[in-house]
């Protein structure tokens, strides 16, 4: 099933898409309440209500290889970093390019969201906490991600995290291919088979330490071909059996 | 004034302290509701509602020091990261020693929970946006600190942010004393005079990037002194204005 997010009646609602129709639910993954609107006149919003946003550093080899951060072993347990819900942006949405940047860069991910409260995962019941998949992009200041002490203007500053365009609930997250498009041209073709950490794996080592909420959610980490961007540009993150992911950089 | 949230009636309720009587309110620094609680009888919880904790690393020389992170130089900016909500803890909270970790850390601290909504602050007005002030305990994994990817276990994990006892509102943060006691010996004891950078200086810096919400937390960095904790601690952080915060390690 697909579920969105939308700006109706003035403030954000959940709905469940069918053909043109969204059909409004009773909050995130809830029941119909019976209102539908056309899917052609509502404000898609970023489909998730997060407290956190738990991000995957380094999880592709050849993403590790072209940052010059291979050290010649893989990396023994995920590398988390976090973006709080300040840094959602909408599907079809507009980001600024920083001004405190000199090298602002896009990342395409698979990136899901919990249905339920999460804490020490088992392998066996782990995707049963998701709620549905979508996709994201990881916006970044590489130049601070480098000087600064941790990754906080370089990953959480506002609006770096776009999401959507909505969650799609039946999806299998093992071999899905992932696309990124900087004005039409494909700079990121990869497979979330190629992650070093599973989705699995990504969410019984998380909520070892972290308890995740309903809404929160989790950025899985991208493959390479990663790159700057330009003021003017429009960068598509695709994910294969969700959609596409659209955003302005102006 | 005295702001407290508390568990009341099965549900987080705010209010006003006066006396040994609680005055609850319409929210966090709403007005009274006509409706009082003995401040004996109630159960204190973290006052604040964060969508996100914003923290400064290394903002007292003789702290960067004892780490070893003196390079000579500085910062020239303050050094931030996050943790998010599920880090709270209540005053007079018991909070488990992680089995995960070898070198589990006090690190106590001023903290300041913001009352409105804060982009882009500047130094005439930053402190208007403060709701008001308190104390709080940095718990750090030092261990994994040093060899995680990002600060993630090492600083985000669940109850690694008490906080408390309550905000005090009327309090000027520029040079309170700041003392943190385990076991009743006193291990840190620092002044916010010697901050780095001072609290209007971190403000106005975090909101160049990040919108601070109403609720949301701003940890303001730790004095030297820093120390190992074991199972059966209790650590006590007295901002001077504000109180003590006790937690208990188990």
């Amino acid at each position: 099933m697909r579920l969105v997010r939308i700006e109706h009646g003035g403030a954000p609602q959940w709905g469940q898409v069918e053909g043109d129709t969204v059909h409004l639910t009773r909050g995130m993954g809830g029941e119909r309440k019976g209102e539908t609107a056309p899917l052609a006149g509502v404000r898609l919003l970023a489909p998730a209500e997060p407290t956190k946003i738990v991000c995957v550093g380094r999880n592709y080899l050849d993403h590790i290889r072209e940052l010059g951060n291979d050290q010649g072993d893989l990396p023994s347990e995920p590398g988390l970093f976090l973006k709080g819900p300040n840094a959602l942006a909408e599907p079809g949405g507009t980001v600024d390019y920083p001004a405190w940047t000199h090298n602002f860069h896009y990342e395409g991910e698979l990136a899901l969201v919990m249905g339920r409260r999460a804490r020490d995962l088992k392998p066996d019941n782990a995707l049963d906490a998701v709620l549905g998949y979508t996709c994201g992009l990881d916006l970044t200041a590489r130049d601070l991600q480098k000087t600064d002490l941790q990754w906080f203007r370089a990953k959480a500053a506002d609006r770096f995290c776009p999401l959507g365009p909505w969650l799609e609930t039946d999806l299998e997250p093992g071999d899905l291919r992932v696309q990124t498009r900087v004005n039409g041209e494909t700079r990121q073709d990869g497979r979330t088979s190629h992650m070093i950490f599973d989705v699995v794996q990504i969410l019984t080592y998380i909520t070892r330490f972290v308890t995740l909420e309903p809404g929160d959610v989790v950025l899985t980490g991208t493959p390479e071909g990663v790159g700057p961007l330009q003021k003017g540009d429009t960068v598509e993150v695709e994910v294969a059996g969700v959609g596409v992911l659209t955003t302005h950089i102006r």
